[in-house]
């Protein structure tokens, strides 16, 4: 039972850890950052074990090497200066017959995060857990045991000359022992899964610790037809070629018929890397364009594909999607507010824009300098998740004897 | 497919309640609220059958009567009073380079209750899901399921006048359907189980959606060495035996050593109703009460038993509170403000109470009008769960162009 033994000693250390002040976290981040720096040899030795075995892929995300440590180092040092949520007094208040309430932002306790491939997750989300007052539990990609093994041990090694507990941090070595962590009721707090859908899906269907979910984005850009083309397409080439194998990056193209004629032939010729499929509309314009196939709207693509679709009207635009998206991130260009209000007020996702690129939905973008994930659920958490993400509330309440009538 | 379809139904359902107006929502709570009073006859029929069926238990709880329904109708009038969390701007910022992000509330979507016997909680939680702009999939308990059957057939009668759709309104009757509804995700956005142990464990264990437990409460009052006896006794009092058989009443008291021979007798003679259970000390001070056994400290005793250890330290009693609690609800009585702060801090629960009784934990008593239930989770809501635990949060992004660079 390694998962359980790890989560009881991360459950202890966050009873500790949770009553720390946040310079004593902050500096235990200082000190990992340092460590992590000092040790490189040690990292990049598993590091090499890891990109050299038959089961490595996707080396160049696996690969480390000193600057990229370094990078590790100084994120946990701008996660350090961050504002620490925890402490915070969300609301306050008196009762008629006396009695204070406070309602304080507290940390969840031990958060277990579950990811793929990078290693250098482990250090960033082992960061933000510990400023946000909580343990951690990770499980990293059986690709990178190595790098992660010592990465922790490191992490652990630097929490000894401080004020937290190096139980603070666990790794979960074993792949079996996902199964115990996720049934680990009341000694983990949050599972976070962060990974491609088959992760999540198997997370979901396991777990019995509340999760939050992140992942899958089917996103669109709709054009309306009092949508300014000269931030039209800037906005679409970016949303879809920044960076398009990651989930805020466009899928669909939707445009209204009033301005398709302008607007796909320069889109087209302005874009040439990426593959349009169209709609019978698109492609009665851009005759030289794939038809797209229905499942090709329920797709996220990540890659340099994009339906195109005409739309009649924006009601039409924003049932599709509703219908097709994953209310992930969805924008409209327009003009008009009338349309920008019916917009945002009808597209039920995370992050709604406008006249605005999509690739925007991110927790440094958004200003929350940090990022634990982009949370695809309603519950707890919506969109990108910053460190107020990983606390939860309680409710003090002072009275002078009160008694309930 | 019953559960599915019914499901289907309020996601439409919901997503045209969700941008009305509060004023509409708020007529269509009104035009429940009348209905209920002026057919309360087929309500009365219906609850006949169930009170006369040989599965009937807590008849009690299951029994209706004019003036009950006209409570319900009173609730509702009462939840459309309340000031609407829906749209409100929770947090706005501007970006360097002017792009505008709005954090505001909206509705969950679909919100899904497990409920046990008492029918009035179907017309409550309807209405409060109303109000807060969601559809509500109600299973309520099979031995008030023909009560149930005439509110919710009553309540969609009223919706027809109204512009919420009957449909946001959904009763699943059929037992095994439970099992469907837990995994219709997509088209439920949360669980709420309410109910005994049992319910909620089966609703943990078989959810695919998001759940929000709410249940038991081993709860605690702490009588530190600089408490003040006059507030003492008539907290405990109030704690253990003011309504026994729910969460929020306290289950174990911890005396100080330095002040358990003059508050135990005392509380013996003016709490004789109550079953005292004590540790070696604590019968030392009280020969004739019984020895309470591992297990006791454990236990929500939903009745008028009470465990009393007494502590030599605060320390000692911060860790039995944090090793047997549930982390509902626990007091501390006591004049020394050092000593209150760190019970405060250092207690992992809900609701954390400086000399006031422990059954102030109720979304009534802390003022938020309504209650949808005590969240014993961490996520998401802690604690009671008012109007604002049936929303969740959308970022509105405004630009003029803006692309990621």
């Amino acid at each position: 039972m390694e998962a359980i033994e790890k989560a009881k000693l991360a459950k202890d250390a966050s009873r500790k850890l949770a009553i720390l002040t946040d310079k004593e976290r902050n500096e235990a981040l200082s000190a990992m950052a340092d460590a992590l720096e000092k040790h490189s040899k040690e990292i990049l030795e598993g590091n090499k074990k890891d990109a050299s075995s038959p089961k490595a892929k996707h080396i160049d995300r696996l690969m480390l090497n000193e600057q990229r440590i370094k990078g590790m180092a100084d994120g946990l040092r701008d996660v350090s200066k961050l504002k620490s949520p925890v402490g915070e007094t969300v609301k306050e208040w008196v009762q008629k017959d006396g009695l204070k309430i406070k309602e304080i932002r507290v940390p969840l306790g031990v958060v277990g995060i579950i990811y793929e491939a990078r290693p250098n997750v482990t250090a960033d989300v082992a960061g933000l857990c510990i400023k946000s007052g909580n343990s951690a539990v990770l499980k990293g990609g059986s690709d990178a045991i190595n790098s992660n093994i010592a990465i922790v041990k490191i992490l652990k090694e630097a929490l000894k000359k401080t004020k937290v507990s190096p139980d603070a941090i666990q790794l979960i070595e074993d792949r079996e022992a996902v199964n115990d962590l996720l049934k680990a009721r009341g000694l983990v707090d949050v599972i976070i899964p962060r990974g491609g859908a088959e992760l999540i899906k198997f997370v979901v269907e396991n777990s019995r610790i509340p999760v939050i979910e992140t992942g899958a984005g089917v996103c669109h850009v709709y054009v309306d037809e009092f949508g300014d083309l000269n931030k039209a397409v800037p906005i679409i080439i970016n949303a879809k070629t920044q960076r398009p194998t990651v989930c805020n990056a466009i899928d669909t193209l939707l445009v209204s018929k009033k301005i398709a004629k302008e607007l796909l032939p320069k889109l087209h010729k302005e874009m040439p890397q990426v593959e349009l499929r169209g709609d019978e509309e698109a492609r009665k314009i851009l005759p030289d364009i794939r038809a797209a196939t229905e499942k090709d709207w329920d797709t996220e693509h990540l890659g340099l594909t994009l339906g195109v679709k005409v739309v009649p009207s924006i009601d039409e635009a924003i049932n599709h999607i509703e219908t097709h998206g994953t209310h992930h991130s969805d924008a409209i260009i327009t003009e008009n507010k009338g349309h920008a209000q019916k917009f945002t007020k009808e597209i039920d996702s995370a992050c709604v824009y406008v006249n605005a690129s999509t690739r925007f939905s991110d927790g440094g973008e958004f200003g929350f300098g940090a990022e634990v994930g982009i949370s695809t659920q309603k519950l707890h958490a919506r969109g990108p998740m910053g460190l107020e993400a990983l606390t939860s509330i309680k409710y003090i309440v002072e009275g002078s004897g009160q008694v309930r009538k």
